[in-house]
């Protein structure tokens, strides 16, 4: 059983549930298996803090009922996942226009539609062609087959899990100091002319304060001198 | 008598010394009486760092032999200005072509062409547009008008100095610790989010390593609590 702000890894499987087929897993064998394997992807376990809500709904309300090393399969009904399907997001446009656009349509091809984002093709009819802006898994019920790997108890864990997410790396210096409620984190050089670093620390300081230490004050330090300049 | 790394502020007229044309001045009053004010910019005295190299070789030169409040006019040849003219960077083009670029050409005019910066119109006879790639000032004889009107003595007021020069104004909160060698700057919240700080930032620890503080440790610290994430 976990509660809010509790901070988990867990590997998936997730699947539509109709037809088997593998829509998301943190498991590079499984993805290998089910012939989804993407070569940019990273398998890893998946950083989960519970009351986040960075996880579809249905996945995260199952995972407070887990324990450590605990793994369940179970079904996520479309409201609890990505929503019921919209038929008024369903719309008939001429061939001509999408090639127009420079797409050849064929069905089940997901494309990008001119100020309409992702749509699927459903079907090509003559000139005719079946277009759904409906998210591709809305209307589906999904299976998710899910295990608890790890679960991090100290703030330093956490504190380093949340680097590891904003920064995809962990070459910060980073000390808790319980007694006068303050966390300090020294940014490397390397980070100093990265362009949108500001934007991660900010982000890395927001989810600190939130799930880990809150009350805390968290202070980043950058440290130059004359090697500083040097290449 | 000025050396290497002094601070100055300068006020000061240039103009074209065949013409008198004013082509930049520190002095919003000198700016209105001669017909070039421009309310986009803010006319206050210049801040040079000697042997910096951030103005042209004549100005610089001509400043270390000048004292506090003293006001000296002098001349300043093509080569310490903007460069002698380079005859192979005027180029004759149709009239058509600048057309087609959107340009309609006027003696004088300064327009920016395609693929190659800014050039000054020199003549339109015809279909026949004579332009030229040299700096405008290329060629030109200038003289200056200079006073040195401010002269700063202690670290403390040349950090500042360079805080406004890269900020735009003073909102850092700047210790200087002699005994230890250390600067330390706040920076504060309204500036975590800016978008390019971290090259703010960058350009100001090393001029003030470089021109004020050299052999220190410069850090920068960021404080962050639960208020900094209210709006």
């Amino acid at each position: 059983m976990f509660k809010d702000n509790d901070f988990i890894y867990i590997d998936y499987v997730a699947k539509i549930k109709d037809t088997g087929e593998v829509i998301d897993t943190t498991i590079e064998e499984e993805a290998k298996k089910a012939n989804v394997y993407n070569t940019e992807q990273k398998y890893k376990p998946l950083l989960v803090i519970l009351g986040e809500h960075r996880v579809i709904p249905g996945l995260e309300e199952a995972l407070y009922n887990l324990n450590e090393n605990e793994e369940k399969e179970f079904e996520i009904q479309p409201e609890k996942a990505y929503g019921n399907r919209d038929p008024s997001k369903v719309k008939i446009v001429s061939l001509s226009e999408l090639k127009r656009q420079g797409i050849n349509p064929r069905p089940n091809m997901i494309v990008r539609v001119e100020g309409g984002g992702y749509a699927t093709i459903r079907s090509v009819t003559g000139g005719r062609v079946v277009l759904d802006l409906n998210h591709p898994y809305a209307g589906r019920t999904l299976m998710y087959k899910v295990k608890v790997v790890k679960v991090l108890k100290e703030p330093k864990e956490k504190v380093d899990a949340l680097i590891e997410r904003w920064f995809k790396e962990n070459k910060l210096n980073t000390e808790i100091l319980q007694d006068s409620k303050n966390v300090k984190i020294t940014i490397p050089k390397d980070y100093f002319l990265v362009d949108g670093i500001e934007i991660v620390k900010y982000n890395l300081a927001r989810d600190i304060l939130t799930y880990v230490l809150p009350g805390f004050t968290l202070t980043y330090t950058e440290v130059f001198n004359e090697d500083t300049f040097k290449r």
